[in-house]
């Protein structure tokens, strides 16, 4: 019989006893933030927990870890405290044990109806990385950006490819994206367009967030990176293509990302995805030694982009994809991005890149969907090439279990123009 | 007449009371950091000086900025704060002066032989963005990668170029650079070479330190970018050519450079470099109104690169550039990247780009002096292609005043082998 909890959970919830993501809240505006796991439509403030010395684990045991703000404290520990932590908690919330349970001042205390509490960013991060793991997002960005010969560069199947990300502006969803003004690419020899993006897009991505990591020099094994996985998030890697094409020659992606990345604040262990493992595509050619792994897993988290126009009632689905869909497993990322020496520190953020599957239904961005503007999406009742001011893009993800999600909640953003 | 300090400062020294260079250091190498000015060939601990209540000014009276173990509480402060300190800190060393120079207790406690020293990184960066501002670098390294039909992207006139750096890997001057592993270019359609590099390469680079930034969604005007430029750096942007040759399209340099950055320790501020300002060139076309300065300033800054082979007593001077060969300017590099709204943080790094000038001696990396290679540098009885182990890389910059230098120090690093 699955785990239950003695806190209500509706079989719908993303967010039952088997998941347990961890964020951070805070009670009030003006108040520090929390640590926390979701549970139901609630938050479990690990601070009062913790506090209460209900981390009685051989780990934890006085550890200050979830009195921290951010999480990355705790993801330093590394798996085996993370294990314990999810033990503890997984009893702590069941519906066997009194221990909380039937503690009406510490159930108070610590049990806080999500709707009353403001999500902000969980973790700090130092650094953040975007691959480009999808080869169907692959080939039809390099179709629409640079032709139908070879629209895939012969690099892209012997090594993840990525580009570092801008972490000054990753923000919490919920937050409005304001629409980036910038330089656009020129028709013919006229000089290049100014103001604000005229090819606005969303990217549906998710990101891996980084554990204990390791030092400057050293690498991580491809078959131990999972150890320094933490979790996963949804991620909406905003882009301005108009920008992006003309800026990109030879450095890569920079304003044309910039300008904003909304993340999910619910991350949802490896731990809790575990059961939503699957077998990652068959790589070929075979790739060198140091990204070639043991066990080479992806996961099945059914993944849905919608929209919502300003003044709409209802968002439409636009896309419905799947984490599945990544030629690139998250562990091959992780091992590439250590292979050189770089260090990864706790917190980093490792973008998975869009995710498109092979369907027309199934592509990450507007880019794809619309062929760069060529063919709009019908919006109930309305059209997109791109996106317009007032609309908001809403990601949700969900893996589904045997009467019971082990699911991301959403990560959302708002459109609006850009300030004086 | 040239003001004086009491302390004994050498003609050739690089940091007379004119200069004031501010940086972090440890007393020994278990201790916090502190902050600190250079003077001479002692440093100045400026938080020995704040707990003596010599910061009287308006500003300063009172704040904790200089008991930080980092400059970013002082950097978010502004060009007044920093004002403020600069006329503090010449009154209190200038020889006329008995405050401290009459003070053997404070003397004793505040002024340190920078031999007995460890410098470390003085900022926490969040953020590092590297441009690509020298025409003469563009046209090589264009030329080069991608044939000399065309070698600078039309693109290049129109904006200072820009990719995404790391962040986590920017080390202090004097630390040992570990040689990274990774893919290579293939030879025709044999697969991808996979090892150490076997073309490691240095950039002759300065970094311009960001002082208070902007939100989210706002811009900086070009106009007034100078009051967000504290200062400068030297920096080396280590680079790994075959790596980068391979991975780079179409998202640009990512493991090519992430295994390392050096910085120097002191960073020289823009009050203590304006009597060395000098026209920027002639931009053609113009630029666009947002990139359109009053006043567009470049600085006679001479700088000199090094290479001291292992087991060679002498370094031989490789290459010798100027900071005034940049076509953009640093001005219009910090109002470009916050024209999207993208947000710059206290502490972040602005790299120049590799600094080469037009003359066959003047080019700031290896990839260049030797053309991929092809032309090996003769270096006091030995050659180099590339960098080989054991090889020190030595940078300095400074610039000429009258009776006195305002300098930069070195920014040096050795090149090691990878480890196991």
């Amino acid at each position: 019989m699955a785990l239950k909890s003695f806190v209500e959970v509706h079989p719908d919830s993303h967010f039952p006893i088997q998941n347990l993501p961890y964020g951070a809240f805070k009670p009030q505006p003006t108040a520090s933030a929390r640590l926390a796991v979701a549970i139901g439509d609630c938050v479990l403030d690990l601070s009062e927990i913790a506090k209460a010395g209900l981390f009685n684990g051989p780990i934890l045991t006085g550890s200050d870890c979830f009195l921290q703000p951010t999480l990355n404290k705790f993801l330093a520990l590394g798996r085996p405290a993370w294990k314990e932590a999810r033990v503890t908690l997984q009893k702590l919330l069941s519906s066997t044990e009194p221990t909380l349970r039937d503690n009406a001042d510490l159930r108070q205390k610590s049990l806080v109806p999500m709707n009353n509490v403001e999500m902000v960013l969980p973790t700090e991060i130092g650094d953040y990385t975007d691959f480009f793991s999808s080869m169907h997002h692959a080939k039809n960005c390099g179709t629409i950006f640079r032709g139908p010969q070879n629209p895939i560069p012969p690099n892209w199947f012997h090594l993840p490819i990525a580009y570092h990300g801008r972490a000054s502006s990753i923000v919490i969803s919920g937050t409005n994206i304001i629409r980036p003004r910038g330089q656009g690419y020129p028709a013919g020899d006229s000089p290049p367009y100014f103001g604000p993006s005229l090819k606005l897009d969303f990217e549906l991505e998710m990101a891996a967030v980084v554990g204990p990591g390791n030092e400057l020099g050293k690498t991580i094994d491809v078959n131990e990176a999972a150890d320094h996985i933490f979790g996963l998030v949804l991620m909406n890697d905003w882009s301005a293509r108009d920008i992006q094409a003309w800026e990109y020659v030879p450095l890569g992606p920079f304003l044309g990302k910039s300008f904003g990345t909304t993340m999910s604040p619910w991350i949802v262990t490896l731990d809790a995805l575990e059961p939503f493992a699957c077998d990652a595509p068959k790589q070929d050619p075979h790739p060198l030694p140091y990204l070639a792994e043991k066990i080479s897993k992806n996961y099945d988290i059914a993944l849905e982009v919608q929209i919502k126009p300003s003044g709409q009632k209802d968002s439409s689905v636009v896309t419905r994809s799947n984490f599945n869909n990544l030629y690139w497993t998250l562990t091959q990322q992780l091992a590439h991005h250590t292979i050189n020496g770089c260090n990864l520190r706790p917190g980093d953020l490792l973008g998975t890149g869009t995710i498109s599957g092979p369907e027309p239904d199934s592509l990450g961005c507007l880019l794809e969907l619309t062929w760069n503007g060529q063919k709009p999406l019908s919006l109930n009742g309305t059209t997109r090439k791109f996106l317009e001011d007032g609309d908001e893009v809403i990601f949700t993800g969900c893996c589904k279990g045997d009467g019971y999600n082990v699911g991301f909640g959403t990560c959302a953003g708002k459109v609006v123009p850009p300030r004086d």
